[in-house]
């Protein structure tokens, strides 16, 4: 184990410099401004919980967790993601509130990297919870939302798939019976190794229909029509709802027209036991991988002892940043140079721009390091000796 | 150690739930607009840094520190504040960037709690650090903007009380002469002991015209008066250039028109060591304690292996709120109940007038738990149904 160099920095972790945070604030800004005007109000909570409540609810795997000891004893966690912890608001300080209840977060949470591969540790998340409301209407809701924040924060091209968590679920089990087979293959679909899942069924000595079965499941990725391709695959009560659901779902987000954005993906699997129902994810053309997702989750809120049907999405912001293919730029900026002399000038000055709406340095001259380097740095730039001596020399 | 209840959250940490979240956002809206006005640019920094880099740096006391173990042995910190932080990316990230450099931030602090009394582990600063510029004029800046700050955030009535820990130094010296002796009576300071203060000098059995000296540092609080005063009781090299630079920076919140929010207290040490000379703190008049801080450390920098003087305040959001007497109010929001046939009509309507500025909330009646329950919570009600059937009915 070395000493860290004085200006390192922990595994995953960033400095956020003034021209990228310039650029991030105004893509968050439009997404706020979308999320608050569909009626979700933001709340924070705090970046420590209790591992056994909030820790152990998440749906972040254990060895992401960063966990420290408070002076108790107890063991804590950083925030790993916002939905547990809101999940305890609204069954603690929001219980009185009746369901359902529309919540939205902009925070930073907490993913402890193994070895350093560029992944952050630490990313910024905004999304919004739908608590309390099991209609598709719901579902479709927030897939909508998802869509119009993208969309009002600059991305026009960007995909939504969907799943169903209870589909695939009914495929599995219909097919393998048992929990232990299917949690077997459903691992393949959560990692999207879609090869490995192939060459696993292969593997299982199935008779060929059943097989194939399985294997069918991988080529339902498309457009409305896989709705009934996966209806033919599987005939029980789960597959039915589950499909049935999906059929709603879509109805809704034709009435939100989104439905150009929206491809059918049954092989979604986002999390081992989290989610209950739907479930989706957002792809920018630019970027290879998710920047957002979300679904349903009705176990949550029953293990903060208030039972509730809920649903919910949340962005990555640095990966829509990288989407919109932005570069960060510096605000415009105006320099006032003065000497001692002219300071009362100077401050009139500096009040006055500073009135116009300008952003204005106001810098003693006796305070500079290197006048010409300081200059190259501002968009304007004034010397009040300049001016001074000018006005002299007329 | 018991375990934690569900809806428990560690000592400490808080919610902030949507009423008083809308409050505190617009008062930090309107202090981070007065900063930036002043050409500060914002950064972040990662929550989490090594303790033997910004932890050991940093101006809080070690048994505050949030510690944590990363993967690899090395011991982390939850930041504890944001001005070694900043340090650290003004000699790495910026430093090709020449001196001055005006940098501002918006982000939680983190600060242990040893038990439970109300103070947060948690809590949110905003503040500037304007770091490798010497002069009073920089000196007079942070401050003139601090007050500029809480004026643009609606605090009318408020103090800055304003010290120089190089006269404090000067005095304690010249009558005591040694470290230990000097360190133990800045203590009492430190921690605004002043009956302990009087208490200790009077056990020292000094002669009594050096007590007296030491007595009459409590005196030095009032107006500019207190500067000559300040003079009369020693007679140094250190204490003369503190003076002086009082004196200036006295000019320079003249020329701002802020000098009447201004008052001296050489009986202000906000740190054992880590500010090097003028240090000051705000006050609101509704309350009892420092709501803003801040002062110059001309030898952080050189930690970070780029000397530099520097000086920079930091604001607390939750004290400010309080000193302004708000309290969270929700904002106003619509809500349009529909039934499943008249989605179509429903999407349409929210959609026109939340492009008139509203915040709607689109309600299918099918999720609602209690439709009364869930009216009260809105300003403006649309019940699609009553709507519907009003039509039938003429």
């Amino acid at each position: 184990m070395t000493q860290p160099f004085m200006f390192e920095k922990p595994l995953g972790m960033r400095d956020t410099l003034p021209a990228y945070y310039q650029t991030k604030r105004s893509v968050a800004d439009r997404l706020e401004s979308e999320i608050g005007s569909w009626g979700y109000l933001p709340i924070e909570t705090p970046a420590l919980e209790y591992y056994d409540t909030v820790g152990r609810a998440s749906a972040i795997l254990d060895q992401q967790l960063f966990k420290l000891l408070d002076q108790q004893g107890h063991t804590l966690v950083l925030r790993p993601d916002m939905t547990a912890p809101i999940a305890r608001v609204a069954a603690s300080s929001l219980k009185e509130q009746s369901f359902p209840i529309r919540l939205s977060y902009h925070t930073n949470v907490f993913r402890a990297q193994q070895r350093e591969g560029g992944r952050p540790a630490e990313f910024e998340q905004m999304g919004v919870e739908l608590v309390g409301d099991s209609t598709a209407s719901a579902d479709g809701e927030v897939i909508a939302l998802m869509a119009a924040a993208l969309k009002e924060a600059g991305l026009e091209d960007f995909q939504v798939a969907v799943g169903h968590i209870g589909y695939v679920n009914a495929l599995l089990f219909d097919v393998l019976g048992d929990e232990e087979p299917v949690d077997n293959l459903r691992r393949f679909l959560y990692e999207k190794n879609h090869v490995g899942f192939g060459q696993h069924v292969k593997s299982l000595g199935l008779p060929k229909e059943e097989e194939n079965r399985l294997l069918g499941l991988l080529q339902l990725r498309g457009g409305a029509e896989k709705l009934d391709e996966a209806d033919a695959l599987v005939h029980n009560g789960e597959a039915g709802r589950a499909l049935e659901n999906l059929r709603q779902i879509r109805e809704v987000l034709e009435c939100y027209g989104v439905e150009q954005h929206v491809t059918f993906d049954f092989n979604l699997v986002l999390h081992m036991s989290y989610y209950t129902g739907v479930v989706f994810e957002g792809y920018g053309s630019r970027l290879g991988f998710p920047l957002a997702g979300g679904g349903r989750y009705d176990e949550l809120l029953g293990k903060f002892e208030r039972p509730g049907r809920a649903t919910g999405f949340g962005i990555r912001l640095d990966l829509l940043v990288e989407a919109l293919g932005l570069t960060g730029e510096k605000p415009a900026q105006t320099c006032i140079l003065f000497s001692r002399e002219q300071r009362s000038e100077a401050v009139e000055e500096a009040r006055r721009q500073r009135g116009l709406g300008k952003r204005v340095v106001l810098q003693d001259k006796a305070g500079v390091e290197n006048v010409e380097q300081l200059q190259s740095s501002f968009s304007e730039w004034i010397d009040l000796n300049k001016a001074a001596k000018e006005d002299e020399g007329r």
